[in-house]
């Protein structure tokens, strides 16, 4: 397939001929850099090195698949963004694959990627409560990124504290006048037990009796609201899920002509853009997504270099940012 | 590489074992769509066929490349999607990779899908103007959307009639009361030649002088808005290049007390989804992301089956969507 001459790999690796025979024959002063950096451009090119060189190791890609959910989602984006930014500074291509959640497509696609013989992939909110990768190679080592993974005890698995950040959220309400909080998910929300389990801790140590079906209103349009409000007329709090939903929420508030924060304060959860724009602005809980990214590149090397094994949870503590949505 | 036996593609393709070996050899009946399903889960498992298979054609991978600029951008995350979800019906996979508008970047992944043999490349608003792939095996067939290729006769490009719907944006200020209209772009903007000629173009049509200096406005936050303001205080009516440039305007300038649209009126384009959370609503030219999706799809499997050398250009009509911030 390769026409392709070592002047040519020179001058694409950006250094002198006599470096990429180096690192061809592994002999002689190189950086660590450089030589990831031919290696890539080795492998990309289809360059065939001699014999002499057989010390190369070959299998090497320098590519990274990642599996997402949503890429509309801002969290999502920004994530997958800020992973593909660092990686490409090291050297990593990253093919970026949309799963719409869906199971089949998951599989298709990981299955892909082990076609493409990509050297690791990173599995951000798997399809599946419990992501397992049933590689038929079983060699391409993954991390699970913000869903946990299946065989827990082997997989790294690095997410932002959940259950801390929603006690968070239900804690400033509670703390700022709220006597009557609810949490809002939606009819279709992925199962986020851990800003349950949150919430519900929140109202306990605030000697609220936590009841599921009281304190959960799952939105799905004005009528819903209506309807929760006439049952509950007393509700002067809401936790919303994730800030999308807030915002609907905040929207809807506004149509029944229910003020915000002063009738009902909203809190949400992800810190999007939209944040600013709606009126009030959203007060939430940040996710920080630059600690994220940056934890998972760092161990996705580190299992593309050394198969771990040892099942590493990695919790990244959310921060408040306050707004105008609550006192 | 391969430990799959005919009946795991059987399996994984939801097929008999003999409608697998049919399509292998060639013989009998399948339809297009089991065919297509056969080869694909031979080509990712790596399935060797026996030497009787020699017209199977093995060089198809049934993935496709997409290079975008920014998956945080709405109306890019927008598209991509939509052109995933329908090539996924179709059997084949994305592979998604995200450029930055940097073109060395784009150089890159242009290598790695290149070297991971995809069938066809879609080049989402390329970073040069003038989009031209210097594929170093010159036989992978690629479409441009958004961004012009720089062999306009060969390659086809889809787009939104960028010229048209700007136009559209300017006449509907002009016949709504605006007496001195400003388009408005970022101190970065990518250059959206289309959109300012249909800015002009309606001025001319409306006998307005345009000049360059004074209808264009670069904005750079609060400063440059007070100071173009006072420079030309007659400004009603302002054309932003982007949504989200028309967002971060409104709020500008509800922060110096202007009332939008009483003092001034503001249109956007794009039809984001915050065009509806901000306060007043945006009025914009919303760009048809189904009808981009369909003839791109359309296209790309067109060139991959047949190359093509017309250079079709195909632009998609936008659509004037009225809300709040303009009368």
């Amino acid at each position: 397939m390769s026409k392709y001459s070592i002047k040519d790999i020179a001058a694409m690796a950006g250094v002198s001929i006599a470096t990429v025979s180096r690192v061809i024959n592994n002999k002689g002063k190189y950086s660590e850099e450089t030589k990831e950096k031919v290696l890539k451009i080795i492998n990309q090119t289809g360059y065939k090195v001699d014999g002499s060189a057989q010390s190369l190791k070959t299998n090497i890609t320098f590519t990274i698949g990642i599996l997402v959910p949503d890429i509309k989602n801002f969290f999502f984006a920004d994530l997958v963004q800020k992973i593909e930014k660092e990686l490409f500074d090291k050297n990593y291509s990253t093919i970026i694959c949309n799963t719409d959640s869906d199971e089949e497509k998951e599989k298709s696609y990981l299955r892909m990627l082990e076609n493409k013989k990509v050297d690791g992939i990173i599995v951000i909110s798997g399809a599946k409560q419990g992501f397992r990768f049933e590689s038929s190679l079983k060699n391409i080592p993954y991390i699970c990124i913000d869903r946990k993974p299946a065989d827990f005890n082997k997989t790294i698995f690095i997410s932002s504290n959940h259950e801390l950040g929603a006690q968070d959220a239900a804690n400033y309400l509670l703390d700022h006048d709220v006597q009557r909080p609810a949490m809002v998910i939606r009819k279709h929300s992925p199962i986020l037990n851990g800003r349950i389990n949150g919430f519900r801790n929140s109202l306990e140590e605030h000697n609220i009796v936590f009841d599921r079906k009281e304190n959960i209103f799952c939105f799905n349009g004005i009528t819903s609201l209506t309807k929760y409000l006439s049952t509950y007329p007393e509700t002067d709090g809401f936790f919303a899920i994730d800030d999308r939903l807030a915002i609907e929420l905040i929207m809807a508030l506004k149509q029944i002509g229910k003020k915000v924060p002063d009738d009902i304060q909203v809190i949400g959860f992800d810190n999007i853009p939209a944040d600013e724009i709606i009126s009030p602005t959203l007060t939430t809980i940040a996710q920080n997504t630059d600690k994220i990214a940056h934890y998972t590149i760092e161990n996705i090397l580190k299992v593309i270099k050394t198969p771990n094994e040892s099942g590493d949870q990695i919790l990244i503590p959310t921060t408040l940012v306050k707004r105008n949505s609550t006192f």
